[in-house]
C-alpha cells in the first residue's frame, strides 16, 4: 500500500482543513483535529485521520453542528454537565474539563455528563488528561449498535469503549481504553480495507452465525470479549453514558441517527478521583509500586505502553498515511 | 453427593454460631452470616456457607479480630471512610452505608472507602442495597493473588470482582457481580471438591502451562477473562481498591497475609450515584427501555437473573449444602 509520511503539525492541519471546508468552525476544527492528530501521534491508526472522511458525511449532512458552542454548568457540588450543542466530542470534553478538575479536586470526586455530543473519536485522551493533573479517571461512551448483548445474535450494543487513567510520580499516566467488543470497530474496518481476516470470536454474519470476514461482521454483528462479562461491561457502558444522565441508548441512538455512517448524537461521562482527598496521602507512590511489580513479571506491560512508545518516535519521524486516504481528504478538503 | 436441606434462618442461624464459637461477637456474625445466607438464598453456593470455615480459620489465627467495631468518617464532602478494624468486610459495608448513601444524595455521587477489612464475601450486596434506594453502584475488591496479570505466567492479581447495580423501576436492581478472571475462586474450589475438569482458558499450571486441572490451577494461577482486556479491569480494580484508596495490591495483601487460606486483610472501594442528580430525570425510565430491549432479543437475560430466580424459591423450598460441610460447620461450632 502507497503511503505518505507527514509531521505532526501537517496532519493537524489536514484534518483541520478538511473539516473547516466543510462547515466547521476554527474551534470545533481544532479541538477535533487535535485528536485525531493525537491518536496518529500515538500510533492509534484507528482513531487517526481514518476518521476524517466520517465527520465530513455528518457535518455534510447537517446532523453535526460545526459551529457548536458548548456550555458547562454545575448540577450539583460534583456534577458538571456540558450541552455539547450536537457539535463534535473533543470541544464538549475540553470546555467541560476545568470545572470537572476543580469539582473533583473540592470534592474527592466529580463526574462530566456530556450530551448531545458527537463521539468518534480516541476515548483515552480525556481520560489521561485528568491523569496528566493528578487524578484518577474513568470514561464510558456508547454509539449505534455494532455488538450483540450477550447471549445475543444481532447488533444491540455500540462497541461501548471505557477508559481508565491513573495517576503516575512523573506527571504522565497509566491509561487503557478499551472497546467492550473483543475488537474495535475502526480495526475491523481497517482489516475490510487491507483484505485481512479477523480472529475467532471476534463476530457472527447476518445470520447469526461465527465468521472471521470483516464484511461478514460489519454487516452483521460484533461480539463482546471475554463472553458475557464483556456484555456485561457493554450494559455499565451504555447505562452510565445514557440513561444515568438524560441519554440515549446505544439502540436509541441508532434509531435516531441518520445513517450516514458518521458519529451519531449521544452522551459521554467523565469520573474523576482526587486521591488526595481518599485518606490515603500515598496514592501515587503506591501505584508506582503495583506498577513495578507487575513490570517484574516476564511478559507483563503496562496499558498504553506502545501509544507511549510511538508518541516518542513521530514528534521527529512523522506519520504515515495511506496515500489514498490523503488524496481522499485533500478532495473533501477542496484542494 | 448427600445434601441437608437447611431454611434460610437455618443457614444463618448456623453460621452465626460457628462465627460466634470462634470468637466473633453478634454483630459481627450476624452481619457475615446475613451475607453467606443471602448467597445461598440467591443460589449462589461458592459464597455460601461453603466460606463458614475459612472464616473460622482467620479468627483463630487472631488474623480476623471478631469483636472489630468500623468506624464512619467523612474525609470530605463525598468520601466516606470505614476504618474496619480489621473485622469481616460485611458489618464495615453496613457501618458506612448510610453516609454513603446521604453523601451521594447531598452530591451527586460519592464514595466509601474501606480499610483494613477481610473481604471474603459475594460482592453484589453491597451495590444491590444502594441500587434499591434508588442509586447506581459499582464496587471493586482485590485479595491475595490468585491470577496472571496480561501476558503474565504466575499469580499476580486477586481475582479482583467488580459489581455494578443499576436500579430498577418495581424498587429492584440490574445487579452483576464478576472476577476479573474467566472463573470465580470458589468456582475453582467447588470443581475440585466435586472432581470436575474446568474450561480452557481457566488458568496455567506452576510451570506456567495452560491446564484444565482445578488442583494444577489452584496450585499454579488463573487467568482473566477475555485476555489483556480483563487483564485491564482487574489493574483497575487493585488500583481503586488498594493504591487510591491507602489501601494493598493484590500482591501487598499476599505478602502480608499468614496464609491460613481464610481472607486477608485489605480494602474495598464502593461507588454511588443519584441519577436524580444527573440531570435527566427519567433515568429510570431509560433504564426500563434498555432492559426491555435488551429482553426483547432472543437469547439475551439481564444480570442476575438466575440470582433473582433463586431468590423466589428458597424462602419456601429452603437451601440444600453437602452433609459433609454440614457436619465441619457444626464440629467449628462444638456442637
Amino acid at each position: 500500500m502507497d503511503e505518505i509520511r507527514l509531521t505532526l503539525d501537517e496532519a493537524h492541519d489536514l484534518a483541520v482543513k478538511a473539516l473547516m471546508a466543510n462547515g466547521c468552525d476554527q474551534r470545533n476544527a481544532d479541538a477535533t483535529a487535535r485528536n485525531m492528530a493525537g491518536a496518529e501521534r500515538d500510533g492509534c491508526k484507528s482513531h487517526g485521520l481514518f476518521r476524517v472522511p466520517g465527520y465530513v458525511k455528518s457535518l455534510k449532512a447537517g446532523k453535526i453542528n460545526g459551529h457548536a458552542d458548548p456550555k458547562a454548568e454545575r448540577l450539583g457540588p460534583c456534577v458538571v454537565r456540558v450541552e455539547a450543542d450536537r457539535g463534535m466530542a473533543p470541544l464538549a470534553i475540553e470546555v467541560g474539563r476545568a470545572p470537572l478538575i476543580d469539582a473533583a479536586r473540592e470534592n474527592g470526586m466529580a463526574a462530566l455528563a456530556i450530551r448531545r455530543a458527537h463521539h468518534y473519536a480516541a476515548l483515552w485522551p480525556e481520560t489521561e488528561a485528568l491523569a496528566e493533573q493528578g487524578l484518577a479517571a474513568m470514561a464510558f461512551v456508547n454509539s449505534p449498535p455494532y455488538m450483540t448483548a450477550a447471549g445475543g445474535k444481532t447488533k444491540f450494543f455500540g462497541t461501548n469503549p471505557m477508559a481508565f487513567a491513573y495517576p503516575r510520580a512523573d506527571g504522565g499516566a497509566m491509561v487503557w481504553d478499551q472497546a467492550s467488543s473483543m475488537m474495535a470497530r475502526g480495526e475491523i474496518s481497517i482489516a475490510k480495507r487491507d483484505g485481512h481476516p479477523l480472529p475467532e470470536g471476534a463476530g457472527l454474519d447476518p445470520d447469526g452465525n461465527p465468521t472471521t470476514d470483516p464484511d461478514a461482521i460489519l454487516a452483521g454483528a460484533q461480539l463482546p470479549f471475554g463472553g458475557y462479562k464483556g456484555g456485561a461491561i457493554a450494559l455499565m457502558v451504555d447505562l452510565m453514558c445514557g440513561p444515568l444522565i438524560g441519554e440515549v441508548t446505544s439502540v436509541e441512538a441508532g434509531d435516531q441517527d441518520n445513517g450516514d455512517g458518521g458519529p451519531a448524537t449521544g452522551g459521554e461521562l467523565i469520573l474523576a478521583f482526587d486521591p488526595a482527598r481518599f485518606g490515603g496521602g500515598d496514592a501515587i507512590e503506591r501505584g508506582e509500586r503495583l506498577f513495578a511489580a507487575m513490570l517484574d513479571q516476564e511478559g507483563v506491560r503496562l496499558p498504553g505502553r506502545r501509544r507511549l512508545e510511538a508518541r516518542k518516535r513521530t514528534p521527529s519521524e512523522g506519520i504515515t498515511i495511506p496515500l489514498a486516504l490523503h488524496k481522499t481528504i485533500l478532495d473533501l478538503s477542496g484542494v
